[in-house]
């Protein structure tokens, strides 16, 4: 496949993504992130760390074009304010479809979104779809933080976002994978692409709510900066269904084995 | 390449690691080791963790003929019984000269080494070259144990071994790689290939005295059982300057870079 031209998605993103397992009460959740040698995915200071190399850039965009929706964590949004479109594909034939613009999605329990946030405003110049948030009811605020919480919730819903309470917390304060992507599919998504930031991913690593894993890995060390994630007693049991070189990275892309036992074969 | 005949080492590997700097006042020094996806090098429990394929086996022997010793750490040889010679590699052809079989050395700090383990075994059956053993004196001992270390270090001797005491030794009780590598030095060890576990790995991974890496990455996950590598302060920068798919895996080779800085590019 030419990248350079950047003419069509690669064709085992296709394969793998497009030809989904039937109905499930649940989207069907791709996990996506890249990696250097020693596993890092983030910078402890919150700094963006970007290790994919153009190509596989490219691949990310071409991925968001076959889910309905993307989810990234709140901190994500406060450290990179993302777009989370499709900018960097080559433009559609005269006459011919559009790329598909998948819905921005942020797990964001406190309502931190900034109004001001890219993805609000590329809503509201028109090109960017509505970003949903989704938060939830903190019985621990005091009056007045209520009320402040009241008013964020409103200049978010001003902004144009749509705001998606979960209808369950667990007693950790997190809101559970579960419940996130029950109301996502509740709401119509039937495709979720999971791309940060470190923690969401590490979450979603434990979950047995994630169906394949497309993994980024760059050939350079980030060291003691870097953020890494653990796997859990949680975490299915995957295997590498595919593995290609693309530009100066080698993308695995794994699913989730029947197995119950992790292999190292 | 054809790894199933196993004719021939690869020709990266001859062309990098045949092709050696000028004389230095240590050995050139090639750090290997095999990891996960999730970056981990071995099992926390001292389990054997066997991640290369058949091919990267087969590439670590060849490795193993292009060096004049190896080194692993006392803990490798408890928990594997390793024989680090060369096995699984063609025959030379009849009249040809037979595989260099590297040195094996032993960090082996508190002389703990069983007299009865394979190395020994192997050279006192003359298919294996004398083990050499690195220890060092602890002024710490009581009299009734520096007996004992005397009388294991005589066991080690009458079996084999070439006991090679440490001229130094840090106020936390470890030997410096610095002195371990002056010792094989000053004893004529030219080319050296650290092999593991991942004490060494890691203690070398922050050493400025690594020329290159040759990392082997398999396509699994390990997991939470697994044992990972941290980069530090002190280690160089070190800068992908060959990849390559052998069997199932990817094979990094890394080489230290001029440059101070990390490298996320």
């Amino acid at each position: 496949m030419n990248f350079d031209l950047n003419l069509a998605p690669p064709a085992f993103l296709s394969k793998i993504l497009l030809s989904r397992d039937g109905p499930k009460s649940r989207p069907s959740v791709t996990l996506t992130f890249a990696q250097s040698i020693d596993a890092k995915i983030g910078i402890s200071n919150g700094t963006q760390l970007m290790l994919s190399c153009k190509e596989t850039f490219v691949m990310t965009h071409w991925m968001r074009t076959m889910h309905d929706a993307i989810l990234v964590g709140i901190g994500t949004v406060l450290n990179d304010d993302p777009q989370l479109n499709v900018r960097h594909l080559p433009q559609p034939a005269e006459g011919g479809k559009p790329h598909h613009l998948p819905r921005p999605v942020i797990l964001d329990k406190k309502l931190e979104l900034p109004p001001s946030c890219k993805l609000l405003k590329n809503f509201q110049a028109g090109c960017g779809r509505r970003p949903w948030v989704i938060y939830a009811d903190d019985s621990s605020l005091s009056s007045q933080e209520s009320i402040e919480f009241e008013n964020r919730r409103k200049e978010l819903e001003s902004a144009g976002a749509k705001l998606i309470k979960a209808d369950f917390v667990s007693p950790n304060g997190y809101i559970p994978i579960e419940t996130v992507l029950k109301s996502l599919y509740f709401n119509g998504v039937q495709s979720l692409m999971v791309e940060g930031g470190a923690k969401v991913i590490e979450s979603f690593l434990s979950s047995k709510d994630v169906d394949r894993l497309v993994i980024t890995a760059a050939p350079v060390f980030v060291g003691a900066a870097g953020v890494g994630y653990s796997l859990t007693s949680t975490t299915p049991v995957y295997k590498v269904v595919h593995k290609e070189n693309i530009g100066k990275d080698t993308v695995l892309v794994l699913e989730v084995t029947a197995s119950n036992e992790h292999s190292t074969e």
